[in-house]
Protein backbone atom coordinates (compact mmCIF):
# COMPACT_ATOMS: atom_id res chain seq x y z
CA UNK A 1 0.00 0.00 0.00
CA UNK A 2 1.15 3.60 -1.01
CA UNK A 3 0.34 5.80 1.92
CA UNK A 4 -0.15 9.90 1.26
CA UNK A 5 0.16 11.15 4.46
CA UNK A 6 -0.03 15.03 5.24
CA UNK A 7 2.12 16.75 7.81
CA UNK A 8 0.21 19.82 8.37
CA UNK A 9 1.63 23.28 8.60
CA UNK A 10 3.35 23.40 12.06
CA UNK A 11 5.80 20.92 13.58
CA UNK A 12 6.14 17.31 13.99
CA UNK A 13 3.06 16.87 16.35
CA UNK A 14 0.77 18.64 13.41
CA UNK A 15 0.80 14.82 12.36
CA UNK A 16 -2.34 12.97 12.49
CA UNK A 17 -2.55 9.79 15.05
CA UNK A 18 -3.66 7.92 12.19
CA UNK A 19 -0.65 9.10 10.15
CA UNK A 20 1.92 8.65 13.04
CA UNK A 21 0.54 4.59 13.47
CA UNK A 22 1.09 4.15 9.76
CA UNK A 23 4.59 5.72 9.45
CA UNK A 24 5.78 3.68 12.76
CA UNK A 25 4.92 1.03 10.70
CA UNK A 26 5.87 1.60 6.89
CA UNK A 27 8.86 -0.51 5.58
CA UNK A 28 9.76 2.82 3.91
CA UNK A 29 8.98 6.69 4.53
CA UNK A 30 9.87 9.85 2.07
CA UNK A 31 9.60 13.00 2.90
CA UNK A 32 9.07 15.37 0.23
CA UNK A 33 11.01 18.47 0.38
CA UNK A 34 9.84 21.36 -2.77
CA UNK A 35 6.71 22.39 -2.45
CA UNK A 36 6.43 23.18 1.18
CA UNK A 37 8.49 23.53 4.69
CA UNK A 38 7.04 23.09 8.23
CA UNK A 39 8.68 25.04 11.04
CA UNK A 40 10.88 22.21 11.98
CA UNK A 41 13.75 20.20 9.85
CA UNK A 42 13.92 16.69 8.83
CA UNK A 43 15.53 15.56 11.56
CA UNK A 44 13.28 16.80 14.19
CA UNK A 45 10.97 14.85 12.11
CA UNK A 46 12.83 11.76 12.35
CA UNK A 47 12.86 12.33 16.13
CA UNK A 48 9.18 12.20 17.16
CA UNK A 49 8.33 9.85 14.53
CA UNK A 50 11.13 7.46 15.26
CA UNK A 51 11.70 6.29 11.96
CA UNK A 52 14.63 7.75 9.46
CA UNK A 53 13.28 9.52 6.62
CA UNK A 54 14.50 9.34 2.63
CA UNK A 55 14.36 13.12 1.40
CA UNK A 56 12.45 12.99 -1.97
CA UNK A 57 13.01 16.27 -3.75
CA UNK A 58 11.75 17.30 -7.03
CA UNK A 59 13.87 15.45 -9.11
CA UNK A 60 13.17 11.96 -6.98
CA UNK A 61 9.50 12.12 -7.67
CA UNK A 62 9.50 13.29 -10.77
CA UNK A 63 12.03 11.13 -12.43
CA UNK A 64 12.57 7.76 -10.03
CA UNK A 65 8.59 7.73 -8.50
CA UNK A 66 9.27 4.35 -9.53
CA UNK A 67 11.74 4.10 -6.65
CA UNK A 68 9.20 5.55 -4.07
CA UNK A 69 6.70 2.48 -5.37
CA UNK A 70 9.22 -0.44 -5.83
CA UNK A 71 7.41 -3.37 -3.45
CA UNK A 72 4.38 -1.00 -2.40
CA UNK A 73 2.03 -3.85 -3.52
CA UNK A 74 3.90 -6.10 -1.14
CA UNK A 75 4.77 -3.75 1.88
CA UNK A 76 3.74 -0.46 3.08
CA UNK A 77 5.29 2.71 1.87
CA UNK A 78 4.84 6.58 3.35
CA UNK A 79 5.14 9.13 1.44
CA UNK A 80 4.76 12.27 3.59
CA UNK A 81 4.06 16.04 2.27
CA UNK A 82 3.78 18.86 3.94
CA UNK A 83 0.13 20.16 4.72
CA UNK A 84 -2.26 18.12 2.73
CA UNK A 85 -0.88 15.74 -0.16
CA UNK A 86 -3.59 17.21 -2.65
CA UNK A 87 -2.27 21.36 -2.82
CA UNK A 88 0.05 20.79 -5.15
CA UNK A 89 -0.41 18.46 -8.79
CA UNK A 90 2.71 16.62 -8.75
CA UNK A 91 1.13 13.87 -6.12
CA UNK A 92 -2.09 13.19 -8.22
CA UNK A 93 1.56 11.81 -10.50
CA UNK A 94 2.45 9.50 -8.26
CA UNK A 95 -1.27 8.62 -7.91
CA UNK A 96 -1.85 7.90 -11.42
CA UNK A 97 2.04 6.15 -11.57
CA UNK A 98 0.76 3.87 -8.56
CA UNK A 99 -2.76 3.21 -10.37
CA UNK A 100 -1.17 1.88 -13.18
CA UNK A 101 1.15 -0.72 -11.51
CA UNK A 102 -1.69 -1.82 -9.47
CA UNK A 103 -0.56 -0.77 -6.29
CA UNK A 104 -3.31 0.47 -3.97
CA UNK A 105 -3.05 3.81 -2.15
CA UNK A 106 -4.29 5.59 0.81
CA UNK A 107 -4.58 9.22 1.55
CA UNK A 108 -4.26 10.46 5.01
CA UNK A 109 -5.46 14.10 5.08
CA UNK A 110 -4.36 17.32 7.25
CA UNK A 111 -4.70 20.76 7.20
CA UNK A 112 -2.98 22.91 3.84
CA UNK A 113 -3.02 26.65 3.76
CA UNK A 114 -5.58 26.19 1.42
CA UNK A 115 -8.34 26.20 4.29
CA UNK A 116 -6.60 26.79 7.28
CA UNK A 117 -6.11 30.40 5.92
CA UNK A 118 -9.68 30.66 7.47
CA UNK A 119 -8.00 31.54 10.27
CA UNK A 120 -7.48 35.06 9.55
CA UNK A 121 -11.39 35.09 9.76
CA UNK A 122 -12.40 35.59 5.90
CA UNK A 123 -15.06 33.42 4.85
CA UNK A 124 -13.22 30.50 3.37
CA UNK A 125 -16.31 29.57 0.87
CA UNK A 126 -15.92 33.29 -0.57
CA UNK A 127 -12.69 32.28 -1.96
CA UNK A 128 -11.89 32.58 -5.44
CA UNK A 129 -9.00 30.78 -7.75
CA UNK A 130 -5.45 30.50 -5.85
CA UNK A 131 -2.46 32.22 -7.60
CA UNK A 132 1.26 31.70 -6.87
CA UNK A 133 3.65 34.71 -6.97
CA UNK A 134 6.90 34.06 -8.38
CA UNK A 135 10.50 35.57 -7.73
CA UNK A 136 10.74 37.92 -10.37
CA UNK A 137 13.82 38.49 -12.32
CA UNK A 138 15.73 40.54 -14.11
CA UNK A 139 14.36 39.32 -16.94
CA UNK A 140 11.35 37.16 -16.28
CA UNK A 141 8.44 39.43 -14.16
CA UNK A 142 5.46 37.88 -15.42
CA UNK A 143 2.27 39.33 -14.45
CA UNK A 144 -0.47 37.41 -15.74
CA UNK A 145 -1.43 35.86 -12.65
CA UNK A 146 -2.63 39.54 -11.93
CA UNK A 147 -6.00 38.78 -14.48
CA UNK A 148 -7.41 36.11 -11.78
CA UNK A 149 -7.11 38.43 -8.60
CA UNK A 150 -8.88 40.85 -10.97
CA UNK A 151 -11.58 38.85 -11.82
CA UNK A 152 -11.52 37.23 -8.22
CA UNK A 153 -12.23 41.20 -6.90
CA UNK A 154 -14.57 41.71 -9.52
CA UNK A 155 -16.66 38.38 -8.62
CA UNK A 156 -16.50 40.06 -5.08
CA UNK A 157 -14.27 36.57 -3.89
CA UNK A 158 -10.64 36.90 -2.28
CA UNK A 159 -7.50 35.56 -3.58
CA UNK A 160 -5.26 33.65 -1.72
CA UNK A 161 -1.49 33.95 -3.01
CA UNK A 162 1.05 31.36 -2.52
CA UNK A 163 4.32 32.87 -2.52
CA UNK A 164 7.31 31.03 -4.29
CA UNK A 165 9.60 28.72 -2.56
CA UNK A 166 12.95 27.91 -4.11
CA UNK A 167 14.64 24.88 -3.05
CA UNK A 168 17.67 23.21 -4.28
CA UNK A 169 17.28 25.14 -7.54
CA UNK A 170 20.84 25.89 -9.49
CA UNK A 171 22.02 28.87 -10.80
CA UNK A 172 22.46 29.68 -14.61
CA UNK A 173 26.04 29.31 -14.54
CA UNK A 174 25.35 25.76 -12.66
CA UNK A 175 23.04 24.53 -14.51
CA UNK A 176 24.62 25.42 -18.01
CA UNK A 177 28.42 23.90 -16.65
CA UNK A 178 26.17 20.78 -15.53
CA UNK A 179 27.51 21.73 -11.91
CA UNK A 180 24.57 20.34 -9.34
CA UNK A 181 25.83 22.95 -6.67
CA UNK A 182 22.52 24.44 -5.33
CA UNK A 183 21.78 28.06 -4.25
CA UNK A 184 20.73 27.93 -0.33
CA UNK A 185 16.47 27.86 -0.55
CA UNK A 186 14.69 31.16 -0.78
CA UNK A 187 11.21 32.10 0.41
CA UNK A 188 9.10 34.80 -0.64
CA UNK A 189 8.45 37.33 1.95
CA UNK A 190 4.93 38.81 2.23
CA UNK A 191 6.90 42.06 1.54
CA UNK A 192 8.30 41.14 -1.54
CA UNK A 193 5.40 39.92 -2.80
CA UNK A 194 3.32 43.38 -1.99
CA UNK A 195 5.69 44.96 -4.01
CA UNK A 196 5.57 42.93 -6.65
CA UNK A 197 2.13 43.63 -6.41
CA UNK A 198 2.23 47.49 -6.26
CA UNK A 199 4.64 47.42 -9.01
CA UNK A 200 1.97 45.46 -11.91
CA UNK A 201 -0.63 48.28 -10.52
CA UNK A 202 0.94 50.46 -11.54
CA UNK A 203 2.36 49.13 -14.74
CA UNK A 204 -1.20 48.60 -15.91
CA UNK A 205 -2.05 52.05 -14.63
CA UNK A 206 -5.24 50.48 -12.51
CA UNK A 207 -8.13 53.62 -12.31
CA UNK A 208 -11.05 54.30 -10.64
CA UNK A 209 -9.69 52.84 -7.53
CA UNK A 210 -6.36 53.02 -5.53
CA UNK A 211 -4.97 49.51 -5.38
CA UNK A 212 -2.49 50.39 -3.16
CA UNK A 213 -5.28 50.67 -0.48
CA UNK A 214 -6.56 47.17 -1.21
CA UNK A 215 -7.57 45.39 2.01
CA UNK A 216 -4.79 42.53 1.99
CA UNK A 217 -4.00 40.18 5.37
CA UNK A 218 -0.86 38.67 5.70
CA UNK A 219 0.00 35.42 7.38
CA UNK A 220 3.30 33.79 8.15
CA UNK A 221 4.28 30.43 9.77
CA UNK A 222 0.35 29.61 9.92
CA UNK A 223 -0.09 26.72 12.77
CA UNK A 224 2.90 27.45 14.64
CA UNK A 225 3.01 28.55 17.99
CA UNK A 226 4.23 32.32 16.57
CA UNK A 227 1.96 32.77 13.81
CA UNK A 228 1.54 35.99 12.79
CA UNK A 229 -1.55 37.66 10.93
CA UNK A 230 -1.74 41.12 10.12
CA UNK A 231 -4.65 43.04 8.18
CA UNK A 232 -3.59 45.98 6.57
CA UNK A 233 -3.61 48.50 2.91
CA UNK A 234 -1.43 46.41 0.22
CA UNK A 235 0.63 49.60 0.68
CA UNK A 236 1.41 48.30 4.25
CA UNK A 237 2.31 44.80 3.31
CA UNK A 238 5.55 45.99 1.48
CA UNK A 239 6.83 47.31 4.93
CA UNK A 240 5.15 45.01 7.29
CA UNK A 241 7.46 42.63 9.88
CA UNK A 242 6.43 38.97 9.41
CA UNK A 243 9.25 37.03 10.22
CA UNK A 244 10.08 33.78 9.46
CA UNK A 245 9.01 31.82 6.61
CA UNK A 246 6.51 30.72 5.09
CA UNK A 247 4.37 33.26 4.38
CA UNK A 248 1.13 34.01 2.59
CA UNK A 249 -0.92 37.11 1.40
CA UNK A 250 -4.73 37.43 1.02
CA UNK A 251 -5.67 40.04 -1.28
CA UNK A 252 -9.15 40.99 -0.29
CA UNK A 253 -12.61 40.61 -2.35
CA UNK A 254 -13.90 44.09 -1.74
CA UNK A 255 -16.82 44.23 0.09
CA UNK A 256 -16.30 41.76 3.59
CA UNK A 257 -19.00 40.52 5.74
CA UNK A 258 -19.41 42.15 9.10
CA UNK A 259 -17.90 39.24 10.65
CA UNK A 260 -15.22 39.35 8.73
CA UNK A 261 -14.58 42.88 9.00
CA UNK A 262 -15.01 41.65 12.76
CA UNK A 263 -11.97 39.51 12.77
CA UNK A 264 -9.61 41.21 10.46
CA UNK A 265 -9.64 43.96 13.34
CA UNK A 266 -7.95 41.67 15.46
CA UNK A 267 -5.05 41.58 13.45
CA UNK A 268 -4.67 45.16 12.19
CA UNK A 269 -1.71 46.83 11.95
CA UNK A 270 -1.26 49.82 15.11
CA UNK A 271 -1.68 53.06 13.48
CA UNK A 272 1.74 54.22 14.39
CA UNK A 273 3.70 51.04 13.04
CA UNK A 274 4.98 52.12 9.60
CA UNK A 275 6.56 55.41 11.70
CA UNK A 276 8.01 53.30 14.71
CA UNK A 277 9.48 51.08 11.68
CA UNK A 278 11.26 53.93 9.79
CA UNK A 279 12.65 54.86 13.35
CA UNK A 280 13.88 51.72 14.07
CA UNK A 281 15.69 51.77 10.84
CA UNK A 282 17.28 54.44 11.53
CA UNK B 1 -6.59 29.32 27.14
CA UNK B 2 -9.71 28.57 24.32
CA UNK B 3 -8.62 25.88 21.68
CA UNK B 4 -10.45 25.51 18.58
CA UNK B 5 -9.23 22.01 17.25
CA UNK B 6 -10.10 20.42 14.17
CA UNK B 7 -10.79 17.13 14.50
CA UNK B 8 -10.65 16.04 10.65
CA UNK B 9 -12.73 13.93 8.90
CA UNK B 10 -12.53 9.98 9.33
CA UNK B 11 -13.03 9.15 12.90
CA UNK B 12 -11.27 9.16 16.33
CA UNK B 13 -7.58 8.91 15.68
CA UNK B 14 -7.75 12.00 12.80
CA UNK B 15 -6.86 13.87 15.48
CA UNK B 16 -3.24 15.42 15.54
CA UNK B 17 -1.02 14.57 18.19
CA UNK B 18 -0.87 17.69 19.01
CA UNK B 19 -4.66 18.05 19.52
CA UNK B 20 -5.09 15.12 20.97
CA UNK B 21 -2.40 16.01 23.98
CA UNK B 22 -4.33 19.42 24.70
CA UNK B 23 -8.01 17.68 24.40
CA UNK B 24 -6.18 15.22 27.98
CA UNK B 25 -5.11 18.07 29.65
CA UNK B 26 -7.86 20.72 29.21
CA UNK B 27 -10.60 21.53 31.94
CA UNK B 28 -13.59 21.19 29.90
CA UNK B 29 -13.91 19.77 26.55
CA UNK B 30 -16.58 20.71 24.27
CA UNK B 31 -17.87 18.70 20.95
CA UNK B 32 -19.75 20.71 18.27
CA UNK B 33 -22.30 19.26 16.93
CA UNK B 34 -24.09 20.66 14.18
CA UNK B 35 -22.23 21.66 11.06
CA UNK B 36 -20.43 17.84 10.54
CA UNK B 37 -20.38 14.91 11.75
CA UNK B 38 -17.90 12.30 11.32
CA UNK B 39 -18.25 8.50 10.77
CA UNK B 40 -17.93 7.65 14.41
CA UNK B 41 -19.72 8.74 17.26
CA UNK B 42 -19.51 11.13 20.59
CA UNK B 43 -18.70 7.54 22.79
CA UNK B 44 -15.91 6.10 20.30
CA UNK B 45 -14.18 9.78 20.74
CA UNK B 46 -14.97 9.81 24.18
CA UNK B 47 -13.04 5.76 24.30
CA UNK B 48 -9.98 7.32 22.20
CA UNK B 49 -9.45 10.92 24.27
CA UNK B 50 -9.86 9.32 27.40
CA UNK B 51 -11.94 12.53 28.44
CA UNK B 52 -15.81 12.94 28.61
CA UNK B 53 -16.89 15.50 25.90
CA UNK B 54 -19.92 18.08 26.55
CA UNK B 55 -22.27 18.10 23.15
CA UNK B 56 -22.44 21.98 21.97
CA UNK B 57 -25.48 22.19 20.04
CA UNK B 58 -26.71 25.28 17.99
CA UNK B 59 -28.54 26.80 20.86
CA UNK B 60 -25.49 26.04 22.75
CA UNK B 61 -23.04 28.08 20.88
CA UNK B 62 -24.78 30.36 19.99
CA UNK B 63 -26.89 31.58 23.25
CA UNK B 64 -24.90 30.23 25.34
CA UNK B 65 -21.55 30.97 24.38
CA UNK B 66 -20.43 32.48 28.03
CA UNK B 67 -20.52 28.97 29.43
CA UNK B 68 -18.33 27.58 27.42
CA UNK B 69 -15.66 30.34 27.72
CA UNK B 70 -16.28 30.43 31.19
CA UNK B 71 -13.05 30.21 33.22
CA UNK B 72 -11.07 29.79 29.76
CA UNK B 73 -8.86 32.85 31.25
CA UNK B 74 -7.31 30.87 34.30
CA UNK B 75 -7.89 27.23 33.03
CA UNK B 76 -7.70 25.87 29.42
CA UNK B 77 -11.20 24.68 27.83
CA UNK B 78 -11.13 22.95 24.55
CA UNK B 79 -13.68 23.30 21.49
CA UNK B 80 -13.79 20.39 19.10
CA UNK B 81 -15.07 20.80 15.20
CA UNK B 82 -15.33 18.26 12.57
CA UNK B 83 -13.06 19.20 10.15
CA UNK B 84 -11.56 22.35 10.49
CA UNK B 85 -12.92 25.21 13.25
CA UNK B 86 -12.83 27.72 10.38
CA UNK B 87 -14.88 25.45 7.79
CA UNK B 88 -18.23 27.58 9.17
CA UNK B 89 -18.81 31.40 10.24
CA UNK B 90 -19.90 30.39 13.69
CA UNK B 91 -16.71 30.15 15.21
CA UNK B 92 -15.43 33.44 14.12
CA UNK B 93 -18.16 34.20 16.67
CA UNK B 94 -16.61 32.39 19.54
CA UNK B 95 -13.22 33.75 18.52
CA UNK B 96 -14.93 37.36 18.44
CA UNK B 97 -16.20 36.57 22.14
CA UNK B 98 -13.23 35.25 23.54
CA UNK B 99 -10.93 38.07 22.65
CA UNK B 100 -13.98 40.65 24.14
CA UNK B 101 -13.52 38.90 27.30
CA UNK B 102 -9.91 39.19 27.00
CA UNK B 103 -9.21 35.46 26.97
CA UNK B 104 -6.39 34.26 24.59
CA UNK B 105 -7.13 31.51 21.61
CA UNK B 106 -5.25 29.04 19.62
CA UNK B 107 -6.37 27.26 16.84
CA UNK B 108 -4.92 23.05 16.20
CA UNK B 109 -5.82 22.87 12.22
CA UNK B 110 -6.65 19.84 10.39
CA UNK B 111 -8.27 18.48 6.82
CA UNK B 112 -11.70 20.13 6.29
CA UNK B 113 -13.62 18.95 2.94
CA UNK B 114 -12.91 22.37 1.78
CA UNK B 115 -9.08 21.45 1.07
CA UNK B 116 -9.35 17.11 1.35
CA UNK B 117 -11.61 17.44 -2.25
CA UNK B 118 -8.63 17.23 -3.98
CA UNK B 119 -8.53 13.64 -3.05
CA UNK B 120 -10.63 13.33 -6.37
CA UNK B 121 -7.55 14.77 -8.43
CA UNK B 122 -10.10 18.31 -9.31
CA UNK B 123 -6.51 20.78 -8.72
CA UNK B 124 -7.31 22.98 -4.95
CA UNK B 125 -6.95 26.26 -6.54
CA UNK B 126 -9.45 26.03 -9.65
CA UNK B 127 -12.22 25.87 -7.03
CA UNK B 128 -14.43 29.01 -7.57
CA UNK B 129 -17.07 30.16 -4.69
CA UNK B 130 -17.77 27.29 -2.38
CA UNK B 131 -22.00 26.40 -2.25
CA UNK B 132 -24.68 24.63 0.09
CA UNK B 133 -27.27 22.93 -1.48
CA UNK B 134 -30.38 22.64 1.16
CA UNK B 135 -33.52 20.43 1.35
CA UNK B 136 -36.12 21.86 -0.23
CA UNK B 137 -39.48 21.99 1.46
CA UNK B 138 -43.11 21.94 -0.35
CA UNK B 139 -42.56 25.79 -0.36
CA UNK B 140 -39.07 26.46 0.15
CA UNK B 141 -37.28 26.08 -3.29
CA UNK B 142 -34.48 28.51 -3.01
CA UNK B 143 -32.93 28.20 -6.62
CA UNK B 144 -30.30 31.54 -5.54
CA UNK B 145 -27.05 29.46 -5.24
CA UNK B 146 -27.22 27.98 -8.96
CA UNK B 147 -26.02 31.73 -10.12
CA UNK B 148 -22.68 31.18 -8.44
CA UNK B 149 -22.00 27.59 -9.49
CA UNK B 150 -23.09 29.48 -13.23
CA UNK B 151 -20.61 31.68 -12.56
CA UNK B 152 -17.77 29.32 -11.47
CA UNK B 153 -17.97 27.57 -14.55
CA UNK B 154 -18.19 30.51 -17.03
CA UNK B 155 -14.68 30.94 -15.23
CA UNK B 156 -13.52 27.32 -15.66
CA UNK B 157 -13.97 26.74 -12.12
CA UNK B 158 -14.92 23.99 -9.87
CA UNK B 159 -17.90 24.41 -7.35
CA UNK B 160 -17.86 22.36 -4.41
CA UNK B 161 -21.32 22.55 -3.27
CA UNK B 162 -21.55 21.45 0.51
CA UNK B 163 -24.93 19.25 1.43
CA UNK B 164 -27.44 19.98 3.92
CA UNK B 165 -27.34 18.64 7.25
CA UNK B 166 -30.65 18.74 9.66
CA UNK B 167 -29.63 17.77 13.39
CA UNK B 168 -32.11 18.83 16.09
CA UNK B 169 -34.88 20.09 13.62
CA UNK B 170 -37.79 20.33 15.36
CA UNK B 171 -41.02 20.01 13.23
CA UNK B 172 -42.90 23.19 12.19
CA UNK B 173 -46.14 21.56 14.72
CA UNK B 174 -43.72 21.09 17.31
CA UNK B 175 -41.77 24.38 16.84
CA UNK B 176 -45.07 26.19 16.74
CA UNK B 177 -46.25 24.66 19.82
CA UNK B 178 -43.00 25.14 21.75
CA UNK B 179 -42.19 21.25 22.33
CA UNK B 180 -38.20 20.73 22.19
CA UNK B 181 -38.77 16.85 20.04
CA UNK B 182 -36.87 16.92 17.30
CA UNK B 183 -36.67 14.86 14.11
CA UNK B 184 -34.16 12.28 13.72
CA UNK B 185 -30.67 13.58 11.47
CA UNK B 186 -31.20 14.21 8.04
CA UNK B 187 -28.25 14.36 5.68
CA UNK B 188 -28.83 15.24 2.11
CA UNK B 189 -27.41 12.69 -0.43
CA UNK B 190 -25.58 13.29 -3.59
CA UNK B 191 -28.53 11.35 -5.42
CA UNK B 192 -31.06 14.64 -3.96
CA UNK B 193 -28.64 16.89 -4.58
CA UNK B 194 -28.30 16.39 -7.88
CA UNK B 195 -31.81 15.94 -8.84
CA UNK B 196 -32.57 19.18 -7.03
CA UNK B 197 -29.99 20.71 -9.59
CA UNK B 198 -31.56 18.75 -12.08
CA UNK B 199 -35.18 20.37 -11.57
CA UNK B 200 -33.57 24.13 -11.23
CA UNK B 201 -31.74 23.22 -14.35
CA UNK B 202 -34.83 22.79 -16.36
CA UNK B 203 -36.70 25.57 -14.92
CA UNK B 204 -33.81 27.68 -15.96
CA UNK B 205 -34.44 26.12 -19.36
CA UNK B 206 -30.41 26.78 -19.76
CA UNK B 207 -30.00 26.38 -23.51
CA UNK B 208 -26.90 25.42 -25.51
CA UNK B 209 -25.20 23.17 -23.32
CA UNK B 210 -26.96 20.04 -22.15
CA UNK B 211 -26.46 20.66 -18.40
CA UNK B 212 -27.51 16.88 -17.55
CA UNK B 213 -24.15 16.13 -19.39
CA UNK B 214 -22.28 18.31 -17.42
CA UNK B 215 -19.29 16.17 -15.24
CA UNK B 216 -19.92 16.02 -11.59
CA UNK B 217 -17.97 14.46 -9.29
CA UNK B 218 -19.82 12.51 -6.02
CA UNK B 219 -17.81 12.23 -2.79
CA UNK B 220 -19.15 10.43 0.45
CA UNK B 221 -16.80 9.65 3.48
CA UNK B 222 -13.66 11.26 2.82
CA UNK B 223 -10.90 10.75 5.12
CA UNK B 224 -12.59 7.10 6.23
CA UNK B 225 -11.33 3.99 5.51
CA UNK B 226 -14.42 3.56 3.11
CA UNK B 227 -14.36 6.25 1.57
CA UNK B 228 -16.48 6.38 -2.22
CA UNK B 229 -15.01 8.93 -5.05
CA UNK B 230 -17.10 9.14 -8.08
CA UNK B 231 -17.22 11.01 -11.61
CA UNK B 232 -19.89 10.87 -13.69
CA UNK B 233 -22.53 13.10 -15.45
CA UNK B 234 -25.21 15.11 -13.58
CA UNK B 235 -27.65 12.49 -14.28
CA UNK B 236 -25.28 9.77 -13.30
CA UNK B 237 -25.12 11.39 -9.91
CA UNK B 238 -29.20 11.07 -9.34
CA UNK B 239 -28.74 6.99 -9.40
CA UNK B 240 -25.27 6.29 -8.14
CA UNK B 241 -24.99 4.44 -5.02
CA UNK B 242 -22.63 6.16 -2.41
CA UNK B 243 -23.84 5.33 0.72
CA UNK B 244 -23.60 6.42 4.30
CA UNK B 245 -23.52 10.65 4.70
CA UNK B 246 -21.31 12.77 4.39
CA UNK B 247 -21.57 13.36 0.89
CA UNK B 248 -20.45 16.29 -1.06
CA UNK B 249 -20.69 17.21 -4.39
CA UNK B 250 -18.27 18.57 -7.36
CA UNK B 251 -19.55 20.25 -10.39
CA UNK B 252 -16.72 20.92 -12.59
CA UNK B 253 -15.37 23.58 -13.81
CA UNK B 254 -15.77 22.70 -17.78
CA UNK B 255 -12.37 22.44 -19.06
CA UNK B 256 -10.13 20.05 -17.33
CA UNK B 257 -6.37 19.49 -16.95
CA UNK B 258 -5.37 16.27 -18.98
CA UNK B 259 -4.26 15.23 -15.39
CA UNK B 260 -7.37 16.18 -13.54
CA UNK B 261 -9.43 14.38 -16.36
CA UNK B 262 -6.64 11.19 -15.83
CA UNK B 263 -7.64 11.41 -12.05
CA UNK B 264 -11.26 11.25 -12.52
CA UNK B 265 -10.94 8.16 -14.76
CA UNK B 266 -9.92 6.31 -11.92
CA UNK B 267 -13.28 6.74 -9.97
CA UNK B 268 -15.55 6.70 -13.57
CA UNK B 269 -19.02 5.02 -13.08
CA UNK B 270 -18.93 1.91 -15.30
CA UNK B 271 -20.81 1.53 -18.06
CA UNK B 272 -23.37 -0.90 -16.99
CA UNK B 273 -23.90 0.22 -13.64
CA UNK B 274 -27.11 2.53 -14.08
CA UNK B 275 -28.69 -0.88 -15.49
CA UNK B 276 -27.18 -3.59 -13.00
CA UNK B 277 -28.62 -1.15 -10.49
CA UNK B 278 -32.29 -1.25 -12.23
CA UNK B 279 -31.57 -5.33 -11.89
CA UNK B 280 -30.65 -5.42 -8.80
CA UNK B 281 -33.54 -3.14 -7.87
CA UNK B 282 -35.93 -5.35 -9.49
Amino acid sequence: MLYLIGLGLGDAKDITVKGLEVVRRCSRVYLEAYTSVLTVGKESLEDFYGRKLILADREEVEQEADNILKDADISDVAFLVVGDPFGATTHSDLILRAAKLGIPYRVIHNASIMNAVGCCGLQLYKFGETVSIVFWTDTWRPESFFDKVKKNRQNGMHTLCLLDIKVKEQSLENLIKGRKIYEPPRYMHVNQAAQQLLEIVQNQRLRGEEPEETLCVGLARVGAEDQKIVAGTLQQMCTVDLGEPLHSLVITGGSLHPLEMEMLSLFSIPENTSESQSIDGL
